[in-house]
């Protein structure tokens, strides 16, 4: 009878795009390892901004690797979405019950979904069926405190561990970097229509030649009380339904009539 | 006068995911040159399936390089997003009319929208309220000949050079690598349900180690006859409006009932 247990246990797989060594895939780890079978691949390496990238110039690897609370973890020399897509075929020869990405050392609302590692991980594997999730604590810093996060982080997984028969389930969820007492608890939301105004530094090398760091200021056009912004902004932990049928439906039929 | 008409010509920014060196771009060029100040930046390598990838770890590069057809261009060390942003802030100093990028070696129809750099490349200049398209021929050959998609680049081309007044205006353009007889004309389409399952090829290096290379099969699970993949198959050039608020409307009010 035990043995039939543990077959039904849930498989979770963990990723991230901070790489393995980061503190908030520990967090994140640590929330929910009790839920089923943790397997964590991860990026070997700090992989921010790499958005929905996948490697198809050089050859993938992975390596078994140790990790706390006893996990079974492997890094990927990739980006995110192939530490997803070589987690199910290499890894886990299935797909995982769910998929949670993070938790990410900064913030992934608004348009920092299209930008986000973190996310697109997420998305590669609900493009794949399986139930996903990309969290982002609103705190750059490698110290960052993720520890009012996880009570959140379990809540969700539980409830997501509920949705196999949903077609398409996708979170992207932001946890605000303040007091626990603060939170006003989750709020489900549109994404903000916000973006970034960039604004590169331009600095000369000691051979005279130019060079470009991005930064960029970010500017959020939306007043609407609804939006993962306001959310945050209000102490609430964001949380967005996300889907990937880009079309854009109201441009469609305006195009139909005009475009032959 | 011939000083203020000269001013009052379009900017079209053209670039693409294949690299400065790829045929694809010089048939974009060539195919609309005639229609305003064509400034071409376009990453110094192959930049495929980057996706939205954008770089923050390492400062970019601008180079100015010589081009076809006497054309302002220039090649930056950076992923197809970087080139619109760096474009826009740093060369242009103002936003381009609108924004071209392609023509790509390879077909970026329904879920690819998410993989390409091509389509991202054109996402984020229309995040930046620029007008824009990503073109795509199903032909991933450096041979491929694009001469069949010059006329219908020119029109849409033309027809977006009208659309300034759009908030948000982004098409993803493939075109059949068939005999220009056979094309029946361009269709508006929706993004077809379809992706790809994931099949690693896996193999042992000289020191015995596993490595992987990223293979896959395309499924359409879409019967619909209104998509990009049908169009395609029925010798049209699918033209997919697209859009970048991922929010799941239908999973958020779902969710709003369950999720607090």
């Amino acid at each position: 009878m035990a043995k039939t247990k543990k077959k039904e246990e849930p498989i979770i797989l963990v990723t991230n795009d901070d790489s393995i060594n980061a503190p908030g895939i520990k967090a994140l780890v640590d929330a929910i390892k009790h839920l089923g079978r943790v397997v964590v691949v991860a990026p070997d390496k700090p992989q921010s901004g790499m958005g929905h990238a996948i490697t198809i110039g050089h050859p993938l690897r992975l390596q078994k690797v140790s990790f706390d609370y006893d996990v079974e973890a492997y890094s990927c020399n990739g980006t995110p979405v192939d530490c997803v897509k070589l987690a199910v075929d290499k890894i886990l020869h299935r797909k995982p019950d769910i998929c949670l990405s993070g938790v990410n050392h900064g913030a992934n609302h608004s348009i920092n979904v299209i930008y986000s590692g973190t996310m697109s991980a997420a998305m590669e594997a609900a493009i794949e069926n399986i139930p996903s999730a990309g969290f982002s604590l609103l705190d750059f810093s490698i110290e960052a405190n993720f520890e009012h996060s996880k009570k959140y982080i379990e809540q969700i997984a539980k409830y997501m561990l509920k949705q196999k028969k949903q077609k398409c389930f996708l979170l992207n969820v932001n946890i605000p970097a303040i007091d626990a007492t603060l939170i006003k608890g989750i709020k489900v939301c549109r994404q903000a229509n916000a973006k970034y105004e960039e604004d590169f530094i331009e600095r000369t090398d000691p051979h005279g030649k130019k060079y470009y760091w991005l930064t960029g200021e970010f500017v959020n056009f939306d007043k609407g009380k609804d939006t993962d912004v306001w959310a945050l902004q209000n102490n609430y932990i964001s949380v967005v339904p996300v889907q990937f049928d880009f079309t854009d439906y109201k441009l469609k039929t305006q195009l139909e009539k005009n475009l032959k």
